[in-house]
């Protein structure tokens, strides 16, 4: 095990109408709140309502940023700044899924940041030294945004997609009612779960051989994905799935499983690249990347984590150990058809002659990947072999 | 899943020499320190040197409190409030295994408290409103003392061991070195590997169905103790099985597999009524008793719970459900005989005639258990078939 610091203070409040702590929660952060939220889906499920009215009852004065979309845009993120700078805020409480969370992380440092809030995603982490309070309403599991530091921004001019992680960018509390998901589309629930999936192979799949308890709790991370993936596609409402995915979503990205080893993060790479090119969905991309990459860095030297994840969340059997490897890629693939997903670049509209443009983005800031290192060309044989 | 609400703020520093990190830590907490350890070994290992060295570096003014024994005793508790008053302390360090925590955890909320300590215990969990904040140095694996609100304590006077539970009584940080375990006795490392170990069995075996994640991640770290239990007791000074032990010790009592159900603990309950009367080393009690309350609540009711930890825990095959769930039960018995424990009370002192008055004193406030409910009579049959 490596060296680690963990530290993960955001509060959970999990459950049916734990909204109803919104308002105590939010008196320990301020009375002027910035409220972020995405293209107005909670103004026809009525949580908007809930959420302004608890604002009001609790005397809190709320500015509102809307709008925010998928693969979230700096150029929301300067207004959201401009915003808070304004109105003198003192908290952001962000209401929707991973990208209004980003969006809201973004805005919270960018808020502290002398210049242009993208300056931050080029100069890296340690740029990142202090962010306003943020509180979330989750409406959407995946990213797992509420429960850590990370945030991932588009810039729509310069076609890039980049990401910054810092403790002080972790939600102080994230309200979690798994009722909020049950109208959630089934296209949207299954990119959501694959994003879980990734997440937890991108740790799972790392050059540290001794992660054994890391492993363990990855693969039964593993395991609730795949037994509640299909059954909340079958069945949105139910309460169990929903939750399971929500909690699973958490706990897969607060660092739990990263500590104490190197992770991967290769595929993430490649799929931000494709995002910020065609707009895709987060999961999609990966649903589509992942197997490839899988196929690509399989060989026989990387032959025995293939097994160990084929045996272990697959449970395949059998002694010949190339053979048990290559059925728990496969099983991957089956699992993500099973949700539903494009097994190909082609099917979300990408054209053929803008692969090496990805390739070239993907490594702009050096080649990527720690269970396998991938270079521009590996990265493109990715891209073609998922075309 | 039932709702919860998770709150884990606890920093953890892990790895080799994370000693260094103990002055800046206590830097945001104040410059009085009442320092808190057990019977001298830290002395002996040259701990007790580092961490005066960096108090006096950091211009730390402490006072000593020694000698906590395991099962800690109100009386020292009250030496320690004493102390803490008088020395307008702010802030205390626990130096040692889960005793010298729960010891400081106590002093730091009868700090606060107007009348004697014990009050707390007897009043309850809602008595415990503030306490002083704690930082830890873990030197022995087990009872999850550096990451959870938990404090057991005995009354040596009224023949008692109760538990306090409170947020604030969480370390704000724990210092984690495997290194410091690595002289801990074959004896103790395998009383703390059961302890941990039933620690994960206590929330395991839950009445509540809809736990999917929460039980695949109790087996993760079952499968944990299992394999590198036995590891730690054969070579004392491998980092990884000491690691590992470490981290699944503060993982198992966190929080992180009781939130969202209900947990058992009636296991805990008997053990802390025998441990009371006997000064039974706490992991060595839950060795004898363990195996003993499976076999006694276990039947055609309970019986998918014990089919579930038979098969994924100890990879049992077979289609009858009673052999393989009975399997399941002997397997944790043959583990627990491995690492060296005691299978009866009689081997560890205690007497026929006692076993009345500890099961008196088990449900004296009121029936235990929540996978199945005990009373009196129960505990009692419970402790005669382990006697």
């Amino acid at each position: 095990m490596l060296d680690f610091t963990y530290m993960v203070p955001t509060k959970i409040l999990f459950g049916r109408n734990t909204i109803e702590h919104l308002g105590e929660e939010l008196k320990q952060y301020g009375q002027r709140i910035l409220f972020v939220y995405g293209q107005g889906s909670i103004k026809k499920t009525g949580l908007y309502d809930s959420v302004t009215d608890i604002f009001i009852k609790n005397n809190v004065i709320f500015h509102e940023l809307s709008g925010v979309q998928p693969n979230p845009r700096i150029s929301l993120v300067r207004q959201g700044v401009s915003l808070c700078r304004e109105h003198d805020i003192e908290c952001i409480v962000a209401v929707g899924g991973g990208s209004v969370i980003d969006c809201a992380k973004t805005i919270a440092t960018g808020f502290y940041h002398d210049g242009d809030p993208w300056d931050l995603f080029l100069l890296g982490d340690s740029s990142v030294k202090k962010a306003l309070p943020i509180g979330t309403v989750l409406t959407v599991a995946g990213t797992g945004s509420e429960m850590n530091g990370n945030a991932v921004i588009s810039n729509e001019e310069t076609i890039e997609k980049l990401a910054i992680h810092h403790d002080v960018l972790r939600p102080r509390f994230s309200i979690l009612d798994p009722t909020y998901t049950f109208l959630v589309p089934q296209h949207q629930t299954a990119a959501g779960t694959i994003d879980i999936f990734s997440h937890i192979l991108e740790q799972y799949f790392s050059p540290t051989k001794d992660a054994f308890v890391q492993n363990r709790m990855a693969e039964s991370l593993l395991k609730t994905c795949i037994y509640y993936g299909p059954l909340a596609l079958a069945e949105p409402s139910n309460y169990e799935a929903r939750a399971q995915l929500m909690w699973t979503s958490s706990i897969a990205l607060n660092g739990l499983l990263g500590y104490g080893r190197v992770s991967d993060w290769a595929t993430h790479g490649i799929e931000h690249a494709l995002s910020a090119a065609y707009d895709v969905t987060h999961g999609v991309g990966l649903a589509i990347l992942t197997p490839c990459w899988m196929e690509y860095v399989f060989n026989e030297e990387t032959k025995d984590k293939f097994v160990e994840y084929a045996r272990n969340v697959w449970q395949i059997k059998g002694t010949d150990e190339m053979v048990v490897a290559k059925k728990g890629i496969e099983k991957t693939k089956e699992f993500f058809t099973t949700l539903g997903m494009p097994q190909t670049l082609r099917a979300v509209g990408v054209k053929q002659n803008a692969l090496a443009k990805m390739a070239e983005k993907t490594v702009m800031h050096g080649d990527i990947g720690k269970f396998k290192k991938l270079g521009k060309n590996d990265v493109l044989t990715i891209l073609q072999n998922a075309f």
